[in-house]
């Protein structure tokens, strides 16, 4: 199969999904449980059967299709992503995984050869969690992590829950449960993603073999000062709580760059109150986002945050908060699949490089419990969750040809 | 005099005039061109009258007292502050300052010297600037620096401008330059103001020396990064505007606290944008606030933050802008009338302090042209612009025994 062809198959099918859109003309908006998620989902059922598979919806909205091996009790090899987006997001993010899992079924097939275990290609529900405040919905059911009351505890800013905008799309929430598979029954976990980031586009590499998904904790910081007038109080009687806050929030950034193995740190919001030009501030909050793919790492700048702050916030007088928003360790993908995929690139002279994922997917929530890999592709200028976003279907089609040769060793596994 | 005896009419005087508030039991509110505004100013033109003064008011609200002198024809010596507040504001900022100079009138009145000059006092329309966003509109005026253009030019929030909230008063802001004071008929002004700071409160002394109202320097900041992930943007591939932004703001307090003179420096707002928890920000704008009574001192400061700017966002590879809001020169006092006060206040054993004034007050706009001098009274904990501002009436009174000695010298030369 030439790489020409197979891009063809990708652009034309990406092309079609482009109009399930809440807002055409200006990016893609597929929310879970909508008219576009339906339209894209029965679109998606349909290429499933043209490649040959069956076609199954679950209980918590993903669309699964199945190619049959010989052995269907072994455990499966499964491929995905997610068909849901942001508001006014791209085209590609998640739904280009779809594709490709789809486009590897079809290789497979094509190939003709004789496979022990099913290959199972899923398009996942609400990844995102862009109407619900949540996320990963979908491959959480999936793993059995997901109940009614679930459901009913979040809702969208329209004050409907999950539980009812499931109702309204025509599933049952009661049935949630329904949706996890069997422990043990899902063998190995495959994922094409965008990178969502500038690395490979910079770096004019074709193909990402992503080692592991990083850990992220998130912090909100609260910093207590005095309100005072700031023409007439002096300098040595203040507590200024932006004086405190800053003299933390400017280290942060050099304590990620020190550690010189892909950890960020990112302080993207900052609020003072009561923030009049001529009043010295009583509060600073601000947001810390840590990521790594070594929790110790993680950990080590949290910890010189709380140094920091306590140092600060008692030079003034003062006090602070600390609250944990998001705890998530490093998942660390497969090796053995990763290596398989490296000898594809090789073979097929694609331009490779390891890297982490620093943002959440599907695979980071499978990855914890799963044999897991992901292969990223390039991002033109590292934009993502945007109208401008993009992705060469060359790069996608090179994706599948590495993902098919390493299912085609997964699924004749005993 | 007693200070015991002066000091029970002070209270009665500010007792009666806590009445004239727009928010009873929250604190001032008296906005110029109001109800409460003119209760004001007719309660001061009887206080002035029963103090023996001629009362007129003027064409830009100001209300005047005159207690004549044998040589009226001479610069008189004039004694004021102003009777609006702010909003929820409290009961002695400006108002205080009023009715200490109707008490010196009485106290010169009573000790039945002979005075070649007029003395005058005034309770000054608008310094705050609340209601129309400006300030020092009576004192402005009164030294000729309003007109109906300016009247025009500025709307309170309900879209009413200076001049139709003057004529709803039942004053032509046609005629407002008949407010403006010959050149050279003011001799020497005077004024008693609260502190609105913390320094006498927490010496725990009774008269401040105000020998200088500092000059302030006000600008808005924006430094300009670029929006990125932040989970999948490593740290050199950033234009992060938090990190530039916070390496400048968090010395800004330190080179003022280095100059140890009194100076300040302030940030009282930042803002992030676009904001998330999750994405490095573009944008960062922030305030500055410079005060010092050495102006060498505030264009130091304003330098290396521009320095600091230059070379923090050159770091990132961004930019920035520097948008200059206020410039205010500083103000020295008359050190001769200080130095009067001075002797004063060792006679009668009151404790007292040289002090610059951190805030502008109607003595900024005027001791720009006429010899001035200002006397501080403390403000318990330093609050001010709040319902719990609080002054003692001991305090108030013991300004007024010195103000009035400072006066019949005063009045007194040819």
């Amino acid at each position: 199969m030439q790489v020409e062809e197979i891009l063809g198959r990708i652009a034309r099918d990406l092309e079609r999904l482009k109009q399930f859109t809440a807002t055409p003309g200006d990016g893609c908006t597929r929310l879970p449980f909508t008219k576009e998620a339906r339209q894209a989902v029965d679109f998606l059922g349909e290429l499933m059967r043209d490649a040959g598979m069956e076609v199954a919806e679950d209980a918590a909205g993903n669309v699964i299709g199945t190619l049959k091996g010989t052995n269907p009790e072994l455990p499966c090899v499964m491929m995905g992503s997610h068909y849901d987006s942001v508001i006014n997001g791209g085209d590609y993010d998640g739904i280009a995984g779809v594709i490709c899992a789809i486009e590897v079924a079809r290789q497979l097939k094509e190939s003709g050869m004789q496979l022990k275990r099913n290959f199972v290609a899923v398009g996942f529900c609400d990844e995102e969690g862009m109407r619900f405040g949540t996320g990963y919905f979908g491959s959480g059911a999936m793993l059995g992590n997901r109940d009614p009351e679930y459901c009913k505890n979040f809702k969208d800013t329209d004050g409907i829950s999950i539980y009812d905008a499931m109702k309204d799309y025509g599933l049952d929430p009661e049935k949630i449960r329904d949706a996890a598979w069997k422990k043990g029954s899902i063998g190995y976990f495959l994922e094409a993603h965008i990178e969502q980031g500038p690395v490979l586009d910079a770096e004019n590499i074709e193909i990402g073999l992503v080692d592991c998904i990083v850990g992220i904790q998130r912090y909100m910081v609260t910093v207590h000062g005095r309100s005072d007038h700031a023409g007439t109080t002096p300098m040595d009687m203040r507590m200024d709580a932006v004086d405190a806050a800053t003299k933390v929030i400017s280290k942060i950034p050099d304590w990620a760059r020190e550690k010189a193995d892909g950890t960020v740190a990112t302080v993207g919001y900052i609020k003072t109150t009561p923030g009049g030009m001529n009043i010295v501030a009583e509060k600073v909050e601000f947001t810390v986002d840590i990521r790594s793919k070594n929790n110790d790492n993680i950990n080590d700048i949290a910890h010189r945050i709380r140094a920091a702050l306590d140092r600060e916030t008692n030079a003034i007088g003062g006090s602070y908060e600390m609250d944990t928003k998001l705890v998530i360790t490093p998942v660390n993908l497969s090796e053995e699949m990763l290596k398989i995929m490296e000898e594809s690139c090789k073979a097929h002279a694609y331009s490779y490089k390891y890297l982490p994922s620093g943002a959440g997917h599907d695979s980071l929530e499978i990855g914890q419990v799963i044999p897991t890999v992901m292969v990223f592709v390039p991002s033109k200028d590292g934009r993502s969750h945007c109208p401008v976003e993009f992705t060469r279907y060359s790069d996608l089609a090179k994706a599948t040809v590495i993902m098919t040769e390493l299912a085609q060793d997964l699924l004749n596994r005993d």
